[in-house]
């Protein structure tokens, strides 16, 4: 598969992912230096070709003069993100997507989710975006990073989850608390819905608790990519206080108060 | 002008800012009533045409069936952000972007600055997005809602912020401090930059304070957008922390502590 775009190819450079590097005709010496420096490391070889061939391979002119050929993007085992979280010693923070099609938002959440420290990101394998390399490169390099899960039916998997002792929050617009009116430090998995159309009833039906980001503006609704950062940032702000409040009292963590 | 995409349409039909509407034969039947009705409540023209046609006009596809003629986007006056604050009784928060080139990352931060409940957004004439339809697309008919503001030069308008006492506050991946470690509770404009590069030495200097968001995955960066929504949000929740507390001890707003 190809990726393209300098910020994800040079992150796959240095994931030892790439098997072929292609680098555009007239990109510019320092950049070509650069990414021949990161190819050379780990032996990978690379091509110079005209950018046309790139623009046609790739059918998109938004390479920046850079693109490799690397394994097929995949998703991961169902028990990535619990162990991820695991081996961080973390409560689970898992970003569920109900109908994100757009393949750029797609890629924007995966990037603010690894970022800011979320164990993963769930799809639904019909009515999603599915895994390109507009994603890879919209995540810049993140898809490398984070385990990405694909499950036939989310309301099924959110019931799935509960099972788990996993609390499932949605972000829903019209809700009547904001996310420091919960309670973040359990595990959690965080629904977030389409640009404009928000959660589907029989997802929302789903979750333990709907939340809405405090909206000030006349703009009724923002981009799916933002709000899912919103939440994870405040999720992962909420567990700071929480471990720094027990810190102070030099109490255990409260078990998970949920019985599977 | 032409805008197009479905929520941007509307919004300007409601907002009484369209002169004529466009609707590509074979959009949905509900759609297509919709747009009508909006049209028809503010006695605005509509026109039916081929998709194509639309696809030449708007030089993309990705109109959604609907576009509309409306005034050319236009930079507001230099108060206007002032102006605004004042209305809502709120402290300034200006969102100041540097070296932000993609279009749809001026836009998303636009919709979400005004969504969130910031006055305003400012470029620099060069090096930035122009404003153009892409923009109010991606804002979700934001830019008619929010104050956006052109510069000659980003730290030279930073500088006469400051003689207003408008503090000014830069995001920095490396800074030694977060969002919840300073003061929004004053008049703030906020410095975002490019995407990778992040801030100019010459605006890095032109700021009173720098700010990092938490990152704790391997992903070095957020997008400009998610970046600016975080902070903005980050913002305005301690602005809401601290209206409370001064509402718990009855005391009166404190000045702002800069002299002009």
């Amino acid at each position: 598969m190809l990726i393209y775009g300098r910020q994800a190819v040079l992150t796959a450079l240095r994931e030892g992912q790439v098997r072929r590097l292609f680098l555009a005709n007239g990109i510019e010496r320092a950049t070509r230096a650069e990414f021949l420096r990161e190819a050379g490391r780990s032996g990978v070889p690379s091509e110079d070709l005209p950018r046309i061939e790139l623009d046609q391979a790739l059918r998109t002119t938004h390479h920046q003069g850079v693109a490799a050929e690397v394994a097929e993007l995949a998703f991961a085992a169902p028990e990535a993100p619990f162990e991820l979280a695991a081996r961080r010693g973390e409560r689970l923070l898992l970003v569920c997507l109900a109908h994100v099609t757009d393949p750029r938002n797609y890629g924007a959440i995966i990037r603010a989710a690894e970022a800011l420290g979320a164990h993963g990101v769930v799809t639904e394998a019909r009515r999603s975006a599915p895994l390109t390399p507009v994603v890879a490169k919209t995540s810049a390099g993140a898809t490398a990073h984070l385990p990405l899960l694909q499950v036939t039916n989310l309301p099924r998997y959110l019931a799935e989850l509960k099972q788990r002792a996993v609390w499932v929050y949605g972000a829903a617009a019209e809700a009547p608390r904001g996310p420091r009116d919960l309670d973040w430090d359990r595990d959690v998995a965080l629904v977030v819905g389409s640009e404009g159309e928000g959660l589907r009833r029989i997802v929302r039906a789903a979750c333990d608790e709907l939340v809405a980001l405090p909206l000030r503006g006349r703009t009724p609704s923002l981009n799916a990519a933002v709000a899912a950062a919103l939440l994870v940032h405040e999720a992962l702000m909420a567990r700071d206080a929480a471990h720094a409040a027990r810190g102070i009292d030099g109490g255990a963590p409260p078990e998970p108060d949920r019985q599977p």
